[in-house]
């Protein structure tokens, strides 16, 4: 048999705990699907006397992660304390140029310095792999990384964020507020104190951003993201979506377009019978839309430390695996230096159906208004109703509208029409529709 | 660069074809993916004149796919012929004992003969990749033998053969007989001019025994596989589904048990609200669920020319990454001799909720009658409804029952009692319900 594989782990977190928890149970089958040993030989945390519910009285304790990270004694570092800065960028980037593969959960880390990491792995011939960095245990990296080579991606979109498709699922089933689903959220730890990152995007858009470069063959682009919360999502939206056929999930998308690549994370509309629409709670997942393939969904726990767990040993086997002298694929599809740049569509131009809803004074010639507005910016409409949404004073009526294809641009010009003709007595809302099968 | 691989394809079909083609439209995409170009430098077929859409005129030709097999001017050999006897075993086998790597999309060989063909492939250090051979496009192969490790997979279970969820789909969305689908879907070429393969399942089996092996690390028992098709299920079943908040689809399950691992082939009710119900058409899906990640779902095409090209370019890609001297993972996971044997568990201890649809006498007692041998043989009924299926004559009724958790065995005792009750007027339809997320 081959020698042992040599782990570092640095960070013993809720994920760093459960790999090392897992990689002892299960450390005979590891062994046999490797054909080696796979042995966690150091590791670095805080605070060392924490109970974990592992023995690790083997390993050898560093203090510093960036000394573990150019230890001899590790063949692999797995990166697991978190941040786009500080120690995980300085230790993940001291492995790699000491000749060390790397596995890491860091979202935030690669896709705001991925492509620099990347180089000095593909320079040093070790792999750099982050199945655990978008979608948690969902093994979309591998499919869009190897799976799917030989395939020309026309879209890719998702679920990525567990804490707001939680909270979205409860506020449907429920039937209660935002505020009110994400206090209860924060109460039962899916959503954290400060939850601004999850519920204004940010969390999404980091994962998109690497999904992209995958997809599309460019370089990250993390800043070129059009982003939009789900803050302001009513129960007068969620109820008109049902009504019309629609449930609001948070997705993420990239899609190729004549003027460039869309990156866009904003609440929206997909059709009830879809497949992605039946994605509840923490669950995340990815559909992938392709040339050769067609659509392909992935859909599973997209957060958790056995969920994450997983697919950092399964990154961990896939070295295993490896032999000296073998040169695995590159750390995003293509080498760094092949990766075309960004180029950025603007959202203005982006084409879709949209739902708006417009909160109205309820008096002769306002519906004609709104339709008149529409009409002046070309917007084809497939319905619009009058609804009751039952929290409008006397004086105001709920008018919805679902347009067919149009653009940004066009609708963004007639709501600020509708706005200065003084027809709303509240502020518009306005939700993109994404095609999903 | 490395040197190019030398690919050689044996069966210009449909998926063959589509391979050449796709290979030669993305060779750059393909070389800038994989550090080295990727050629295929010989083919097989019977027909050598046949416009197939590809430039091939810069490949051999070999009449014998054996030939082609042991030829030294090949890397990896691409077994798209078919069958799991003939040439295709024969050249299968003689390419991994020349040592070239394999490519197939051969259930039926796999399925038969999978494991001494893994352990020529293991003893001479090469790889055999046969994502294409499961569920066409979707990535369950590498899922489960790659991402997954270090989970226990306590059940698989999927929509495998797209010809029954084509023909389920279309008999709930128009209300017409499986006969009058099948026509229509041999008309489109969705089904076989002989199609028994498809829907009693024997397709599903092939393919079922292939996942069972890699997610429980069991050998291969393709013949221990409860089977049963779609060709008995009615509008009567589809409409009283629909009623209770279930859909009708032909599943593959492999599930652990306490007495051995369930390998069963059957029309099954799922939750109308479950991912899995909301796959339609000919796409295929697998559900897969494990102590570590919890339950993951794959869907997308199951069969095509295009969407099985794309799962073997995959594999041909990943063998164009490797390098000389390296050494994959197992074919099956774990090598073929640390495969645990199958122990089968018995169908009639089969655990699980039950819908059973009774054509009756219509008069006095008979609803007593059924529900007393329900009774006795300890099956709790969910519900018991008494409906008009429309289809009876005047003097019979249609008694719909759904069980809790019950056993097959209790099951087949009550409806044989039933039966010999004298209480039907028809054959009793029984359909296992199936837990879905």
């Amino acid at each position: 048999m081959a020698e042992a594989l040599r782990i570092g782990i640095a960070g013993l977190g809720t994920v760093g705990a459960s790999v090392a928890r897992v990689m002892q149970a299960k450390a005979a089958e590891l062994t046999r699907q490797c054909g080696r040993d796979l042995v966690v030989t150091a590791v670095s945390a805080r605070d060392r006397s924490r109970d974990r519910g592992v023995d690790l009285s083997g390993a050898a304790w560093f203090e510093d992660p960036v000394a573990l990270a150019k230890s001899a004694d590790i063949d692999v570092f797995v990166e697991l304390i978190g941040g786009e800065e500080g120690p995980a960028r300085t230790a993940v980037k001291t492995a790699l140029e000491a000749g060390r593969h790397v596995v890491t959960a860091n979202k935030a880390l690669l896709s705001k310095h991925g492509l620099p990491l990347a180089e000095i792995a593909e320079k040093k011939g070790v792999l750099l792999n982050y199945e655990a960095a978008v979608a948690g245990g969902i093994p979309v990296i591998k499919t869009l990384r190897e799976s799917l080579a030989g395939n020309s991606v026309s879209r890719v979109f998702g679920i990525l964020n567990g804490t707001c498709n939680y909270i979205l699922t409860r506020m449907e089933a429920e039937g209660i507020s935002f505020e009110a689903c994400l206090k209860d959220a924060q109460r039962l730890g899916y959503a954290e104190a400060d939850p601004t990152f999850d519920i204004e995007g940010n969390d999404t858009a980091h994962k998109l951003s690497i999904l992209t470069s995958l997809a599309f063959g460019t370089r990250i682009a993390s800043n070129d993201i059009y982003l939009e919360g789900i803050s302001n999502i009513t129960q007068a939206d969620i109820r008109a979506a049902a009504e019309l056929g629609y449930r609001i999930k948070l997705l993420g998308v990239a899609q190729k377009t004549e003027s460039g690549i869309e990156q866009r994370v904003h609440p929206t509309m997909v059709p009830t019978a879809s497949v992605i629409a039946q994605v509840h709670g923490v669950t995340n997942a990815v559909a992938i839309e392709t040339d050769i393939l067609g659509e392909l969904l992935l859909s599973g726990p997209g957060a958790g430390g056995n969920a994450t767990a997983s697919a950092v040993i399964g990154d961990i086997a896939d070295i295993a695996k490896s032999r000296p002298g073998f040169q695995h694929g590159p750390v995003f599809g293509r080498p760094v230096k092949e990766l075309k740049p960004y180029k950025k569509a603007q959202m203005r131009s982006h084409a879709g159906g949209y739902f708006i809803r417009l909160t109205v004074h309820d008096r002769t010639g306002v519906f004609a208004g709104v339709a008149r507005r529409m009409a002046d910016s070309d917007i084809s409409l497939e319905s619009i109703v009058q609804q009751s949404a039952g929290s409008e004073k006397p004086s105001e009526k709920t008018v919805v509208l679902v347009t067919h294809e149009t653009t940004e641009a066009a609708v963004r010009k007639a709501v600020d029409g509708i706005t200065r003709d003084g027809l709303l007595t509240d502020k518009p809302q306005v939700i993109r529709i994404e095609r999903a099968g």
